[in-house]
């Protein structure tokens, strides 16, 4: 037996999954919550953060990555001499700012106390004007870059985190050696090896493989003298995914009791792995992977333009494929927000007696309902709205509210909001010329909350795949180490040998109702209405957060 | 000492003061919550009402009659026979159909499970297509009487009620002798005289001193044989306000523990009622009951149009000036519905350690804020929109949510809503040309929610005097039975004197902060963008509606 272990860093926790090669048999699986979790109202100090940041701690990642490999070898009790590889997935563009000794500087006592040296998380959105100043500035000296990903640039990507910290954050730059990568990092930390994983410099550092990253000229045109800064980040050498970035350290073999010498993969983003972790690797099939945010990833052959979709690059998940990269900033956690503070004393009540959760009391009540009945219609950009709008400073919106609403309406008017936003994405798809053949649902929501994606198929109209793969990305991390650690120790060739042999079965079709997708034309075309008020017609929604501002 | 019982019949319960006449002093109250409330989700038998439905139980009516006034005497232990004048305010339009001997249809074995042979209340808004028909034809035949309603007319009102019952229900049309208000209804039953308060048929059913009904040609207009039909409501005889409807006989007598011929006065609109029971008798004055819903009364010597604002009629309230009626179907309410669905598990605890109402921690959250601070803007019409838009097919809304908003901030926000609401009527009294000296705010929610006042004062940008009087409609009742009883048994002249006389004396002064109304200035700019939006530019909330009732 030969076996690889595959980490996903998410938002607020890590799981490490020890994966069988020969058969793609998940022996065992470990988690790891964030002690700290997302730090978004106010620091360790108490000092309150202002709106739309979003940090965390590194200390977090050191233990969760020792806590999942130790806790998944303890668990299976397999013998480390046949773990031939490891590799992680982590949230993108997650940030640190390190110092010479790769240190992140928010450890040093000196920082303690200074936001900006935390690990900035991808969903920090304060970087939004420095986006648009870069987008703007990109356009009008007509930049090839922006091109690759159809003329903007999302505030949660490298660059705009930078100018950020190159703006507001002096003492933090002159201290900072380098901006890594979260995922970059921790692999540093195994193998001793510098690298910038192509899967983030890709899709969160406007690098490509042919034409490699923007200009100095470019930088300089941001800011005076960022172009000096900005290569704490792009002076990383850029290695390509499914590669290998290094072995596992003396050192950090006996942190997680593992053998020297074990092959590290090049990490990647976690939900790229997710995409290859549920083995999509043909065109045409779209993938949709629903956690905390959504992801959606689909390939072609032909490179293609698409309104509102972040990014087309090529060889950046699989070999000789277009990836298509865009997604919703919020779709778990808008519904974690409903379950929060929308339930009534009795529903808490009425949830422990019936031993459910809130989310499945709420699910439960919610699932009753028809389409259209509650009068309701929301927007679901709690985060703002990444595709096909791509901005930030929009927000979320429940409209149709009348006395007798009650919270399961609110919370199934979110989900269809979500599920409306992906038809709208799907539509920017279509309208390229691109025929999606399949479409499967993947992540923790997806396959725990049926209704859902019965919500999902009625408003698509057709029928969806779901994934009941609970590892996704890690499964893909464990690819992408069986790739790295070669055929010649037991692994694999490459990612179409290991999407192929580590494949997981476990999937079942969800079928639309029609009367459902009926009704949710109707609404969809509602939905588009105020979709494009608040998104495009009217910046109400940005008024309002700049108000939140103190602008 | 002689002495008046003022009865307000509220939304959820009736109450009754008894007063002392010469000082105005209220020596005791008793309040009856209906067993029954608001019928709005399910009949007795379990049938589920449509969307906007509002019923309530005329048993309810005769035990808070009952019930009020033998409590009021117990708890003064006043003789019964100082007890000079009775007089009670109604909801309205609250209309019962009743039979021959005046029974109301639903309390017949063979009307039990009939909805529409139950009383419906004021905010039964199901009519809303009558309403747009009569309001239609009325303007296509130039009907003087729409001048008086400055063009439309209300679902609300008697008319579309009884144009709901005349298409829907032609059993109930069949057995039913009269459509009474419920104040014209209980009046009838203390004196067994059948009358019609000038209050409700100027307010509520299209009629004027100088113009009477609108034609029998109008209504056959409507529907044909309505005409008929109508003379049911339009047939009682209308009596003045502030006049005597009859003597107490001597069953109701004997059931309410008073003496038979004490007077009882004409019957008025629980909002009027308060108009004078906070002693407003003076042009310029504006008055704002807010309760369950809203209502606005202001006076003029001369007569004026006014954008958006429901009546303006003469001799209504106070003979000899012009009444102009506005208001807002909800507020209260609106409330209540943000405190029954918007708070999590541990405010529940909080508030019970604290010993707080839930309504008392969430105003205690939301008053550290500071305005715009959330970053939400609402709009309050969960029962649709009085003024200025009467539509009452408009529903709330809530803009701005991200991850991090908090119960609080959506209640404030829905405060501040109805603050917006409100200056958006002022602000059509200030286009019509009147000076508005003053601003009172009366009624319950008022008086017991001074974060509600201080926003409406920071909203205005003005003082707003705070009327502490708990009983203004009791009162203003207790006011109408004084002058029914007249000088010659130790009661008023007039309702000047009345006024005059039993005035309340306990109001506090509120005066807005500076910085609070700057920042309210833009947040009231942002308001009428989606005010305008979904109120006039877009139909998309009456879509909503109808996809709702399954249209």
């Amino acid at each position: 037996m030969r076996c690889v272990i595959g980490i996903d860093f998410g938002t607020l926790s890590a799981r490490a999954i020890l994966v069988d090669v020969a058969g793609g048999v998940i022996l065992g699986e470990s988690v790891f919550r964030y002690p700290h979790g997302v730090i978004d109202r106010q620091m360790l100090d108490g000092e309150k953060l202002p709106p739309a940041w979003a940090l965390q701690h590194p200390e977090d990642y050191l233990a969760a990555l020792e806590n999942t490999v130790k806790g998944v070898l303890h668990l299976t009790g397999v013998d480390p001499g046949v773990v031939i590889g490891i590799s992680v997935d982590f949230t993108c563009c997650t940030l640190i700012p390190v110092d010479d000794r790769l240190t992140p500087l928010c450890l040093l006592q000196e920082f303690e106390h200074n936001k900006h040296a935390y690990p900035k998380l991808w969903k920090h959105h304060a970087a939004q004007k420095y986006a648009d100043q870069l987008s703007r500035i990109a356009r009008q000296r007509e930049e090839a870059f922006l091109n690759r990903y159809c003329g903007y640039i999302s505030p949660e990507w490298a660059i705009p985190k930078m100018m950020e910290l190159y703006d507001q954050a002096t003492e933090v730059c002159r201290s900072a050696a380098w901006y890594m990568e979260a995922g970059d990092w921790i692999t540093f930390l195994m193998t001793g090896n510098l690298i910038h994983s192509s899967s983030y410099a890709t899709y969160k550092s406007a690098w490509s493989v042919e034409e490699n990253y923007p200009s100095d000229d470019f930088f300089e045109a941001l800011s005076p003298g960022f172009s000096k800064e900005v290569k704490k980040h792009t002076g990383l050498q850029v290695q390509m995914i499914g590669t290998k970035a290094g072995e596992l350290t003396e050192r950090y073999a006996d942190i997680l009791g593992l053998k020297p010498g074990t092959a590290v993969g090049v990490p990647s983003g976690d939900a790229y792995a997710a995409v290859l972790g549920e083995s999509v690797v043909e065109e045409g099939e779209l993938i949709i992977v629903i956690g905390t945010s959504s992801c959606d990833a689909v390939f072609t052959k032909e490179k293609r333009r698409i309104y509102g979709i972040d990014c087309v690059l090529k060889d950046a998940i699989i070999p000789g494929l277009y990836a298509y990269e865009a997604g919703q900033f919020g779709t778990g956690d808008t519904l974690d927000w409903a379950v929060n503070y929308l339930a009534p004393y009795e529903y808490y009540n009425e949830a422990k007696e019936k031993g459910l959760s809130l989310h499945q009391l709420l699910s439960a009540k919610a699932e009753v309902l028809k389409p259209g009945e509650s009068g309701l219609l929301a927007l679901d950009w709690f985060n703002g709205n990444r595709s096909v709008l791509r901005n930030a400073s929009l927000s979320g919106a429940v409209i149709g509210l009348n006395m007798t609403t009650k919270p399961e309406e609110i919370y199934r008017s979110l989900i269809e909001a979500t599920a409306f936003g992906q038809q709208t994405i799907i539509n920017a798809f279509v309208d390229a010329g691109i025929k999606i053949n399949r479409i499967i649902l993947s992540g923790g929501v997806a396959r725990k909350n049926r209704f859902l994606d019965q919500v999902y198929a009625d408003v698509f109209g057709r029928d969806v795949v779901v994934s009941n793969n609970p590892q996704a990305s890690a499964l893909g991390s464990a690819m992408y180490a069986a790739v790295a650690a070669g055929p010649e120790r037991g692994g694999c060739r490459d990612v179409f040998e290991a999407a192929e042999k580590m494949r997981c079965k476990d999937r079942v079709m969800v079928t639309p109702n029609e009367n459902n997708h009926l009704t949710y034309r109707k609404l969809y075309e509602y939905y588009r209405t105020i979709h494009d008020y608040f998104g495009v017609e009217d910046d109400l929604m940005r008024k309002l957060r700049a108000l939140k501002a103190g602008q």
